[in-house]
């Protein structure tokens, strides 16, 4: 056996060299004690990846806890070179590595007191594998390495508690029995089955000192019949053979899938650590727990968790016994809680972060086992970051970091409560696309939500097929929203995301008989007025009334949190908003402007819409008109509220974008109901019943007409946008004139306002023109009229791949440009969102075609070239000009990081997502430092 | 008045220059002889543009034709100069200019031997005006300028003619009142027409002398009347005047607005001529006429045309006596024919094209008064460009350059004969879809078509609101076809297309009714059985059967020009068949490779259909797998025929492409047939009647479930193409299967096979990797069944924005690319062509705010930048990529030049365009030398 066989990394390279010089003799150092961390850092030159590759991440862990002088069981690593060359060198331990862990031994000996096989002070260890990257498959741990017949003997005698010894040593034998040399684990647990059924007991807990030696004795008969040996008695023997097993563990096929599967290199190899054995079982002394540095739940800077006197660690995760609050050993052994704060706040300075602790108390001795980042909620992620850059542990910037976008939806959405989601199991599993809890009795149409919920003051959810424009009210009305069809950009995702409630769509499993008033899930029914629970965060459906927990915005951490974002920010964050409680919600959570505002909504209100129907169904020029300057003072009123809202920063206002027959009953509707009239007609009647069918069919008939020369094959792609604003120029010139107008009044009331005018679904910058020109004729008009003067800006939507490409020209005349990544996702992509989310979209993001659904996240390669080119182009063109992003993708964290690689000039979402979007462009802007 | 506000272009400076050193005295050259071109040309550095500039085009063709040795009647040109600087001057002519004027007539007189105003023997001159480029609002001609009563009186002694003199003399006293003058016409032809009153006749032909003499007289008092002065006898005053007014007319109100719409510069001013009458009506040994250097509708090479003895130019234009053919020249005057043929052969040498000259014969001497290169047909075009090679004149590649290539398509369709359209007023406009000419009896569904053609032998026009893939049998068996509704790209213009069938789409005012068999068009009503015409090159319509001319793809000068064409171009042509049959004609039209085979149409043949539709219908996977292993067969007996066609040329299959749901019935369809079905059920029926009724209604409710299962909002966008081969991928397998096993026993016969599969509608390019993965399984398999080696590609479209955005990534996949230019257009615009060729497009480009079509022509700055876009990544990816396109717009001559700017390898269209787009290719070529 040569050192050559040893695979020699770069590390292990300086690490050879260095022992070789320092040690003067040939054999290489494999094993560092806990705290000569020191020599280690020193040997890789200082960089801790280098340290956790030689000594694991759990050693390195170990050493780095030691150095810190917590308490930590003594004990030592043996490293990943050592368990490298063992395997180049077929199976053999490399030359002196197995002297110095018998060297450890001894120096562990010399730290304890104690010496490994001694009966009269008897040394036990655990053993246990640590690779760099923890990893499934790799070899447990063994505990109680060293007892053996006249340890236990000697223990029982000195001790007197036969029950625990047997216990400890049953262990050892199983776990050697199993991990090291292969028996089958149930051969073992079928004695122990078999015992408890003997002595007529349910749990291990309950069997005897006697019961325990005899399985104890079983087990080493066993180990004997299985493996052709005795269990060694000889502690060492039991060490080398453990070690052995680790190293042979890091080739084992679970271990090689694993890392094919997470791409972790084959050739880093495992450390081994071999650690004393501390037990909170000992006495009335002794105890054992876990804990937080802080309230997990909350972020409170108080120690938080649970403990059980004279007892095993396993016995506080099982929660057999009834644990007791971390505030109780304060009272019971103060100096070691005393201990325990120090220790804790010693931990979070070195770590700079909240620390999840397991600790063992063995006769009055505190012993620290294991520290690692504390998980935690949303709510406390916040504070703690907030509070740690009070106490100096940490920057605002790594404070900003350290939240994710996501985990501020937290405070603005209702919750279902997390223990109770524990309990039950979901019904069904839809698009997450409103995030937050509702639970609210079934209603099947918007009528019945809106009823039961303003007369009744009932909790309603809205549950449809699909939803429309004519449903708004009863959304509005109920507090979720849950739909068997669409996508994440339905009409019910949209509306539902405007007004922030939660909703679960496209739920394919879910069968809705609107006569029959129920909904079905498999054999799950489920009738109008029973109670349901939705989150929209994940998209899961619960039958009943959870309960749920209202967080809130204001949150002071949250603030200040958010105020430092802005401070690291380079994105502007604008909102979408198409009313003025709209507009002052998207203020108060930060927004600096409107970066959409869609006219159409106000159109269909139900005041409006019998005009703006009237407007379509219009047979003459002059009707039609009539119809449109009847919508006049409606949106001039809604201009009006929207720039008082948004004093004194701007207002994008994109003029009307929807295909007109989106106004009109739909062709199916009318066809299937006219074909009802026609055999209700068939049946006898009385002459006012035929007259009152008759008005009924022509009325539909006209419509129908009407719908029928509006009917395009892809509407999506069909007359709308500026297509409608060229073939109906007086819309065009209605809404400038109502944005003018409504800007001279807000003015004369001293507010400042900022109109900017948006033209959508441009692909040729002659489209352009022809708006400008009727645009600034009308405001040239409006203003001489009124006699003021308005500062305004005329802009475009980029949303279709001509318009992105053609920018440079489209540049010329627009003066901002804003992304509506929704179509123009749709255009790049060839998809319709509405077909194919809940399509063959599903099966490419199942199959792994697509990483990610692009109406949420934006295609970097794809659309994000088109967005590249209109800013490069569009820039160039005209120095200086503003872009933004309008599209549902303006709230996605990873979407706002392209946003703001591609240097835009503000993201624009939905009110709710203002906070996420300003904590994630700080990400986005801080990640490139 | 001085030089110095002449205007002062560069030409002008230098001739001024040159003209001052040259006559050493101050003022310039205004005037030149014809024979003085040379010192014209020598002025402005020999060029011929500025020889235009300075004389007019009127002038300088009359000077070059004179320095020929061509007859024409001597005169003198006053140069735009001289305009230029009587306008700058307030009008007054340019020092010495007007001695320049008398000194030329002196020179004409010495010439002609006649003498301005000398009764004995006058000489009578022309003054037209002749700017650079023609214009219309420039002052008219006027002719007969020298006549006063004293030469009258003498004229008509020595002639005896009186009528003759007198007609003379009016015609410059009108001429002269009204141009000159401002003397409304109106009066002086008040006058003629009392005359005819008075004398009982119809026609001025039939006035006598005396009339004339009577008119001549009362049109001198009208002129006192109207300009308060006698009608000048001086010759020189009347030539004074009538120069002034040429001058003047440059800034008349008609002339400015002219030159504004044409974007004419307004100082380059207007030339005078001044030219000898020469009169074909002097005597018997006088004649007038026009000739055709060829044959204008032929090519072939002789002389063609019509003349008069004895008469006025105006007669032989005016029809009103019958023309002779010149053959009869030849007999009469035997000499002058062959001087006039050895004219025609100088200028045709001269001008290197076909001439279509105006002559006079007078007193036995021929004059040429114009000539200008001929206009002709198609097939005269081709032919003169040939032998013109042949003879010398021009090289190939001008022969190549002057046949348009929309002149081919001429060859390839039958057309309506151009005299009976002239006769006849169309009846409707649509959309010139697929050209030629198409006459029958209207037959207005598909089976009814069919029958009266295949059984009746009736040639039919099939007329419908719009066809679907179940009316291809009539459509293949009706001459033409017709609809009401659809764009350039409907199902009917792309049926029409491919099969080379004349079609008009989308007229609009065209309303059919199927339940009456009969269409209307205003008033006008049409049964069915009933003729009509329709001309698909210009998308015209007319009642009636009008007769057609049918020309012949293999006519011998065509096919010499197309070799020629071949030699220069350098994209390759294909063509887009689905059909062996195809795919014989493509080759023999000169095709070199199947660019696009699509399959699907292969699904829509009668015998396929049901199979298809189980395949959709199918309620298990095995029960699917069924349908599409019966479709094996079918698929792999086509693609053998097309193997077989096209041996040792690329065949290019792209798999199934439409949605599923165009295999259905429609929707619409479904719903309304089932609400039928459902109302006649409610009437008494028999229990076999209602048990046919129930059947029936429940065959259409399956159809309908799997239809509304399978509908999308935007087809277009929809499930389709390659997520249609994703989500079945036992389709794929077997359209793989068919492919490879055809080729395999295409190869065992000896043909030389060479596939090519195409993916249609990638976006991404992992739906490449994972069609790529199923097609090479089963392309091994088979090759493995069968024992043979295939050398095959793999390829795609590139028809979606994000393709081409992505190329470079796909091309590491993609052995080939073919461009689908029309879905790429639809998503790059975000158009859905269908809706909006019927729809906004037409207002879009009725407005100007798109200048073409891109559905007929590509869009250079948007769809050709993607295009852009995807062969440089693709090359820069894979090097040598073959590129090419199989959009429609592979056969549309703009197109194929942009095609050619992108260095494509190929442009593929239908069989009937390929030899357009062979002269295109070569157009494209040439350009760039």
């Amino acid at each position: 056996m040569s050192t050559e066989a040893v695979p020699a990394t770069p590390v292990v390279s300086e690490a050879k060299e260095a022992e070789a010089h320092h040690n003067g003799k040939a054999s290489l150092k494999y094993v560092y004690l806990f705290h000569e961390v020191d020599q280690v850092e020193e040997l890789v030159g200082g960089d801790w990846e280098e340290v956790r590759g030689l000594l694991g991440g759990k050693g390195a862990n170990l050493a780095d806890m030691t150095r810190l002088g917590i308490p930590v069981p003594p004990g030592f690593t043996v490293t990943t070179q050592a368990c490298n060359a063992y395997l180049a060198a077929g199976e053999k331990f490399p030359p002196g590595m197995w002297e110095q862990e018998v060297e450890a031994v001894q120096a562990i000996e010399e730290m304890t007191g104690k010496k490994f096989g001694d009966p009269e002070n008897p040394l036990l260890v655990s053993c246990r594998s640590g690779a760099k990257f923890s990893m499934p498959g790799m070899m447990d741990t063994i505990l109680n390495i060293g007892l053996n017949d006249d340890v236990a003997a000697r223990m029982i005698e000195r001790s007197g508690d036969a029950r625990f010894v047997y216990d400890l040593y049953r262990r050892l034998v199983q776990m050697f029995g199993s991990v090291v040399m292969d028996v089958p684990d149930e051969v073992f647990e079928a004695v122990i089955t078999g015992r408890r059924r003997k002595a007529g007991v349910e749990s291990d807990a309950e069997l005897s000192a006697e019961d325990w030696q005899v399985v104890t004795r079983k087990f080493k008969e066993i180990f004997r019949t299985y493996t052709g040996m005795d269990f060694p008695a000889d502690p060492y023997e039991q060490l080398r053979l453990a070690t052995e097993a680790v190293f042979k563990s890091w080739n084992s096929k679970r271990a090689i899938a694993y890392r094919n599967a997470a791409g972790i290199p084959h050739d880093l190899g495992t450390a081994v650590n071999i650690q004393t054995m501390v037990f909170g079982n000992m006495s009335d002394n002794s105890a054992t727990g876990v804990a937080m540095s802080r309230n997990a739940s909350t972020g409170e800077p108080e120690l938080e968790g649970d403990f059980l006197i004279n007892a095993q660690g396993e016995d506080v995760v099982a929660g057999i016994r009834h644990t007791e609050r971390l505030s109780k050993l304060k009272e019971e052994m103060p100096e070691i809680y005393a201990e325990f704060e120090e220790i804790s706040r010693k931990l979070e300075k070195h770590y700079r972060n909240m620390q999840d602790m397991e600790f063992t108390i063995e006769d009055g001795k505190l012993w620290l086992l294991q520290t690692r980042d504390g998980k935690r909620t949303a709510q406390a992620e916040v504070r703690i970051a907030v509070d740690m850059v009070d106490e100096g542990l940490i920057s605002k910037k790594e404070a900003v970091m350290r939240v994710q976008p996501a985990q501020v939806d937290f405070f603005l959405h209702p919750q279902l409560d997390a223990a109770a989601v524990k309990a039950v199991t979901p019904i069904a599993k839809g698009l997450n696309v409103s995030p937050g809890a509702a639970v609210g009795v079934v209603a099947f149409d918007a009528d019945t939500a809106e009823r039961w919920a303003k007369e009744d003051g009932r909790q309603v959810i809205m549950v449809r097929p699909e939803t429309k424009p004519d449903d708004v009210h009863g959304m509005l009305a109920a507090n979720g929203i849950l739909t068997s069809r669409g996508g994440r950009t339905s009409h019910a995702a949209l509306v539902a995301r405007q007004f922030g409630k939660p909703a679960v769509v496209g739920v394919g499993e879910m069968e809705i008989d609107l006569d029959g008033r129920a909904m079905s899930i498999g054999d799950l029914t489920i009738k109008e007025g029973e109670w349901i629970s939705l989150d929209g965060t994940n998209g899961l459906v619960y039958a009943g009334k959870l309960p749920t927990v209202v967080p809130n915005i204001n949150n002071p951490y949250l603030l200040k949190l958010l105020s430092w974002a802005d401070e690291f920010r380079k994105l502007g964050v604008w909102a979408n908003a198409d009313y003025p409680r709209d507009a002052e919600r998207a203020r108060e959570y930060g927004a600096e402007g409107i970066g959409l505002c869609r006219t159409e909504h106000m159109f269909f209100e139900p005041e409006r819409m019998p005009i703006v129907q009237q407007m379509i169904m219009a047979k003459t020029k002059p009707e039609q008109i009539e119809a449109i300057n009847k919508l006049l003072p409606f949106q001039r009123g809604d201009f009006e509220g929207l720039f008082r809202a948004m004093d004194g920063q701007p207002v994008i206002i994109r003029l009307l974008d929807p295909p007109l027959h989106e106004f009109l009953p739909s062709y199916d509707d009318l066809v299937l109901s006219l074909a009802d009239l026609k055999v209700r007609l068939q049946h006898g009647h009385t002459m006012a019943e035929m007259d009152e069918l008759l008005g009924e069919i022509r009325t539909k008939q006209r419509f129908l007409e009407r719908v029928e020369a509006l009917r395009e094959l892809n509407p999506m792609l069909g007359t709308r946008g500026v297509r409608l604003g060229i073939l109906i120029p007086e819309l065009t010139r209605m809404q400038v004139r109502a944005i003018f107008e409504a800007a001279c009044n807000c003015i004369r009331e001293g507010v400042d306002v900022r109109p900017e005018v948006m033209i959508p679904l441009i692909s040729h910058v002659n489209e352009l023109k022809v708006q400008q020109a009727a645009l600034e004729e009308e405001a040239k008009l409006v203003m001489t009229e009124q006699g003021m003067e308005i500062n305004y800006k005329f802009g475009t939507m980029i949303e279709i791949p001509r318009a992105a490409l053609t920018a440079g020209e489209i540049a010329e005349v627009a003066q901002f440009f804003s992304f509506g990544t929704n179509d123009l996702t749709q255009t790049t992509f060839g998809i319709s969102r509405d077909d194919a989310e809940s399509g063959f979209l599903l099966e490419y993001q199942h199959r792994g075609i697509l990483d990610a659904n692009p109406f949420a996240t934006i295609d970097a390669n794809g659309v994000g070239r088109l967005m590249e080119i209109a800013v490069t182009d569009g820039r160039n063109a005209r120095p200086g000009l503003e872009v933004g992003i309008c599209g549902e993708h303006g709230g996605d964290p990873a979407s706002i990081a392209i946003c703001h690689k591609l240097n835009l000039n503000y993201v624009s979402c939905s009110p709710f997502r203002v906070p996420i979007a300003r904590l994630a462009a700080a990400h986005a802007a801080l990640a490139e430092e």
